[in-house]
């Protein structure tokens, strides 16, 4: 694979190439790694690269990959810049031929997302987005357990997503550095906390419950003086064929890590997932005793044991769970690349949807925040 | 003290008796336990009265015990039947000259509320609420914790109070009987859920953070058919000063027991307070080890550790935190049968005023949820 | 009920009251609350007590009760008092025709007690002595699920009773009230730290599992210099049957409160109970997920849910456990008092027969120890 | 790198060689992963490796890489075969010049170890051993502890390590395979339960401690019929110094996955940290609220901080810890190979002396309950 961002010091960068890394089958090869050429050149030493295929910038990656023999050219890029230019990167990777994997949130406006989607519609090529929370073995666990209907109908969510980072930030001005360019809306976009995060929580609930939201309620705040974007957003939610729901985001929880957790209530049970905990998925229901299904297990469905490394009790965390975001991806693009047909039952991977539905999250909260926490309807379109 | 209600079966009363006598200063003498005079005795023999206080009818009681001498007759009177009748009760007894201890909700409208307190302020007698779960040792510490200021100025509060009892009822059916009065308009007011539980949340969060309610922006709901009441209800809530939060309640959450929990949120820190979990305190802030306080240290405030009865680890529950209540509301009534001064700090128990707070939170959740969901005012008068 | 021991301040004494005092079937009549007249007029003043039947002295009380007619004599005694008196104390009682309920250790050395037995068989009175961890209902719950067979054949058992309080005292001397007595070999007898907790973790393996000790090999250890007896013990443990296992009890485990755990492995499944915990029991087998069974549940066992006061969720804690033991011994006081047959099943309550073992494992461990911890049998007779 | 043992199904060999990929500094380049030629191949073929460098045996792999150039061949091996072929390997490896990274135990017999011993040191060949557990950043952290005196003086030490996988086996017999060699005394050596994860439990003890143990009084058992070595053990333990301790292994306690766990005391403080939820360390002393230190955070040493690969709560696990050691058996192995000089603080990874350390431990606790669980010195030399 290739790489656009990720230099030296970005933290994002360095997990994408740990997750693709991990299992063995895809190797960096070529890379665009920052806009400054010099240091684009640098950290592709870093990563052991030939310095022939370390770019200054990433159109001229993308030419001259697509310039190089096929069984020598990268199959795909990994985008990993900043959201206000996932679409002019991706649109040119894939119409140079190549299949992408971008990170969250799709772009900078849904509007671009639309033109993308056009793009991957077009060009054919695989389009996966990491929303890498999705990738654990447990939350496909969930997923499985709704869809064999063990939580009956869905009635209730409710998913928070609680950082303490950014009041930190307030104190010693000492993270201010980490939280800048998300600060930024000609570089994050109309949202900070809730396109940063939020999308996560919203994100998870779609996976899990496969309900689609049909109106928010949501009041976005900002705590830190002097930011231009919100720090905090909680929202109520009506979800299409009756469920309702709580999603709230939050970078000013003091104390908080990242405490992404949801929990999901249907006519016949509930269950629980907490991040910190990512090992362990809780199923609940009234006048039985809760359950606690661990990773690793033999009593699991196929998909969470398809997407675990290691056997029980010896943990799992995030780079895993990215990893198997890059492992279905993978898989997909080496079936396109060999040019094998997809199996059946698909691959569980973010997709462009996916990328779209997280544009309408942000642009819908924002804008029933914006009227004053009033219910807005998801965009149809 | 005396009883209006809480027969055979009865949970609550029960719980009122045993929290009443815990300390040993409190002996129940006299009662009118049910609307029928012959469940009364049968009730009153069970405790081992004097059938000649076991009275009829609420009215005979106060009379007669009002003719006892001062030595003779009862103290106060211990309120514990349904939503409707406590106004009528609660005032024949202080109008006889009693002090009042009542459960909460207050009453049946907020209306009444109002006019029971000028009854409290005419007769100044003691009138004390039996919000419970304020009696806990490690919510009176995280009480202090915001009065010292350990949490900064608070931002962010979200209150959660997910139970799962009335699913069962959809599908057994054998919950009918617990669940059946708080689900009659007639009975138990113009809310179930929101009433009965969400007035908990909403109590605890006043009582932890001295936070009154600006506005509230509640979507109500009820996913058992055929029920005229609520069963779930989630809160978008305005601070005075500047503070969001979240309070959310539900009988629908398949699984979930009693989960009452709070996270607060300031400037300099976050606390954490699980009801299923009581005996311990969760203090967070960035870039420090969460600290988890624990009851019965020499660590812990001087109100954490007046309000509890053994050491440390020698784990206290829901007994011991209504019993709390009890022993407040004794002190304050000891003081005034004795014509003792009350002390400088006040007492420690929830009053009239917290429980018209409870009906103002009450009607302003259900007002806002039959607008659709819009921002209501906080009652002021 | 009377009492001996328990005066002002004694913290388990204060305990024995609220928890015979928690169901309003028990009440304190009379006393013998200190060796000091003056102090036991004073605490008797305190429990608001007829003065004349506060006494000076065990044996005026025995006396002056049992002269009293049969209706308004004490039914039983509750002896509070340290080890080394117990066994004169309750002898007294017995032979004075009353029932007795004892604090643990039954008394001061074993040889003691074996006599004590004697005088409970001759007398026939009722016996019950205050091992009040086995009071928890999830305790209970534990047994039958042994004695159901979900176990299977127990294989290996770990009970662990770790406290830090000792460790305090090394530091800041502030503690020495506090362990001062149960330091003094005249006072406690051979053991401090084994005799006081040590038992209640022995006692709780035999409860659940209803195994017995064959063998045992004990290291004690004293690591605060000075102190006379043990601070500290481990425990290698055979048992019939050929069940392994380890108890070990300690109190310099600097930072733990008042950890007493056990876990219990059997051939088709295994347990867990945290004392700290104590609402929760965790069933655990191979291949499938561990369920945490919780206190007030309709799915317990009627011996757990018999012992249970409030709903699921709503916390009961150790006064509840501490009452449990009254409860049942005071069903038995009472039946015997009636002269109504003992139910087919028995009561559920810790005998003399407990307090034998427990003296027992006491004076095993201390001749392991002594003898450089070599394994030592359990003794017969 | 290249690798002995390990081949396709292998789960060790998988793990080795994601912890050995995941920073993006080792590649695998040769071979021999099965002692069945054809299955060596295979496997290789599936690391996508170079035919040529895939072996056949060990001994012509060690020859082989040894005539190619020193820029060609591999720097270290990786040795995952089973444990009574680690001497041969290994000295094959070190006398050929190679620097040998090794999977633990260290070999079949404390003796073969201390012969590799002076290989080692006759080399001068860097000799990395896979006790993973001390991999873990908050391991690290718990070290520090104790090296910067927060605990004071260790006085004692509780290591658990239940496992119930074994239990399994009995009933379904499924497991047979996995468990099979581990059982087989000309295969594993003298003990599969403590040899297998009784040795990481004695190990986690030393490198948090720094405790040498003195004398260990152990009681091994074999629970499943038929098995001809131990699958459980429970010792007692004492340390230089007078520090006393319990270690205790098992893999039939049914139910319980991976649940290596310790508790280290000292005179100012505890600690406990539990590989299951491996991103926590808990501090305790008595008087102070527990505070849970969490992975990722400012507040760690630099050994914690050195060691972690992604921010606060984005958990890492198992495969993450394991890298660690790779790291820094790599970095030590970069150092030889360029011939710089090691740090002034020396590498952190296990040694041969630890691995020595954990043969003493085997044949200790082997020779102890052979001898009808007696004290049994360590041995010296």
């Amino acid at each position: 694979m290739g790489m656009v961002g990720g230099g030296r010091g970005a933290f994002i960068g360095a997990v994408h190439r740990m997750a693709a890394r991990l299992d063995g089958e895809i190797e960096l090869v070529a890379g665009c790694f920052s806009s400054d050429p010099a240091k684009s050149k640098l950290s592709g030493a870093d990563f052991f690269l030939d310095p022939a295929r370390v770019y200054g910038t990433y159109e001229e990656m993308a030419r001259a990959e697509a310039a190089l023999p096929p069984d020598q050219r990268i199959d795909f890029v990994s985008i990993v810049t900043r959201n206000n230019t996932h679409f002019a990167v991706a649109k040119t990777f894939l119409e140079a031929g190549f299949h992408v994997v971008c990170d969250k949130p799709l772009c900078f406006t849904r509007k671009e997302g639309l033109k993308l989607r056009e793009v991957v519609r077009r060009t054919g090529r695989v389009f996966a987005l990491t929303h890498n929370y999705t990738g654990y073995p447990m939350v496909k666990e969930a997923r499985e357990w709704v869809r064999a209907g063990k939580l009956g109908r869905i009635i209730k969510v409710v998913a928070e997503y609680p950082q303490g980072y950014a009041i930190a930030a307030l104190e010693t001005a000492r993270d201010g550095a980490i939280s800048n360019w998300r600060m930024d809306p000609q570089v994050a976009g109309v949202s900070n906390c809730m396109g940063d995060i939020g999308t996560h929580a919203h994100n998870l609930v779609r996976y899990i419950t496969g309900l689609e939201v049909e109106e928010i309620c949501a009041e976005l705040s900002t705590f830190i003086p002097g930011r231009p974007l919100d720090d905090d957003g909680n929202c109520l939610v009506r979800f299409s064929g009756g469920a309702k729901g709580i999603i709230y985001a939050s970078q000013v929880s003091n104390g908080d890590e990242n405490n992404l957790n949801i929990r999901v209530y249907g006519t016949k049970g509930g269950l629980e997932w907490h991040q910190e905990n990512p090992n362990e998925l809780v199923f609940k229901r009234a006048d039985t005793p809760p359950a606690i299904s661990r990773r690793g297990n033999g009593y699991l469905s196929a998909a969470a044991q398809a997407n675990t490394r290691t056997p029980f009790a010896h943990p799992e965390g995030f780079i895993e769970a990215f990893a198997n975001v890059y492992r279905a991806a993978g898989t997909a693009i080496a079936d396109a690349v060999a040019g094998r047909k997809p199996p059946k039952a698909g691959y569980d991977f973010p997709t462009i949807e996916d990328g779209l539905a997280g544009m309408a999250f942000i642009e819908t909260v924002v804008k029933s925040s914006k009227a004053g926490a009033k219910w807005v309807k998801w965009p149809r379109d």
